[in-house]
């Protein structure tokens, strides 16, 4: 069975936390994952300097966990730094978090409102969303995803998604894997009443598609 | 287990045709699917006619569906025929081939081809594409969904897909659901290297999305 390659673009010491992402692609979607971390970026990327400086870092651990066998390369990052550099470099699909979650609030429909660390949606998002875009924030006292992890954090991120619907949102989308990291879809679909599309689990998604064709490709 | 409602745009009374692309959902997505067809088009959805008379039968249809259990309707149609109405209809989640297909293009990365009935992609699957639409065409001698069962029409298709691919194209998506029904993804993928993204098999991918969350958020 073919291996999905997670790159957290965040740094840690502790597997279980490295892995995280990659466990519930497994539980949701049956695929193998390996996951491995980018080196000396402890908060993660959450501005454009900690973006240009993960993009090389990204690409050389991507470039690792081909040549270990993966069959498919997942940026566990709402912001996809190093997409096309990655996907110049590996000779396998590569896949973001970002536009796989874009993408798949367009294919469900309606408009669009995107929950993360800026008020400002990523680049990688508003150029897949386009004019579905309804509104983006971020959640009060949130500007790294480790914040997420502070107590309060995922009321307070409920209130901003409540505030996406007022503001015209038919769909919540997560921008930030911290959010897919404190399991808040359930809140938003159960409290707020609208579908939320979280990133990391739409690009397991994504993954998962372009692995099946890669396997049935390959057993002609 | 929840049920997929698969509306199919094309008349048929063979209940094997009108499951087809049902069948091929379950298996790839352990979905359960529920087909039925509309009434009067046996030649389908080919031209802004034969669309227009369509849109009110889908909705009747996937009204039928939704009432009798269906928690998420698809409309297996690259063109997306009543997406919004039928959006409008009923209380569960519709997704359509056409804009299902251009997203999951969209994921995957790169320019798109789209290979359809008409030489130009139907709007639906423009909508999202945007930038990223490459070129589109028709298979020589295709100009309905039925033409594709005729002798040749694969290789012509093939053949299509090759000029695609020469005029850009990094990924092939197949606007016309007939493309699906002959099997084609497999040897676009083979003979021209690239990845094929099936339009019908992309809207199972998004339904199984939407009605995983849906069923999370009930077991809450």
């Amino acid at each position: 069975m073919s291996v999905l390659g997670v790159v957290r673009v965040i740094t840690s010491d502790d597997p279980a936390f490295v892995g995280a992402h990659g466990r519930w692609i497994e539980q949701r979607y049956g695929l193998r994952t390996r996951s491995a971390c980018i080196p000396g970026q402890q908060y993660g990327v959450h501005d454009d300097e900690s973006f240009a400086r993960a993009v090389p870092k990204i690409v050389k651990v991507a470039e690792e966990l081909a040549a270990e066998g993966a069959s498919c390369v997942l940026i566990s990052c709402a912001a996809d730094p190093a997409l096309a550099e990655t996907r110049a470099a590996v000779p396998i699909p590569v896949v973001g978090a970002g536009s796989s979650g874009a993408a798949t609030a367009l294919a469900l429909g309606g408009r669009v409102g995107v929950l993360g660390l800026n008020d400002e949606a990523p680049e990688a998002v508003r150029a897949v969303l386009g004019d579905r875009l309804a509104a983006s924030l971020r959640p009060e006292g949130v500007r790294r995803t480790t914040d997420l992890l502070e107590p309060g954090a995922a009321d307070r991120s409920v209130a901003a998604a409540r505030r996406l619907v007022e503001a015209g949102a038919e769909a919540v989308l997560f921008a930030c894997t911290g959010l897919t990291t404190i399991g808040l879809a359930p809140r938003i679909t159960k409290e707020l009443g609208v579908p939320a599309v979280d990133a990391v689990l739409a690009a397991g998604l994504m993954a998962s598609y372009a692995m099946h064709d890669k396997e049935r490709a390959v057993n002609i």
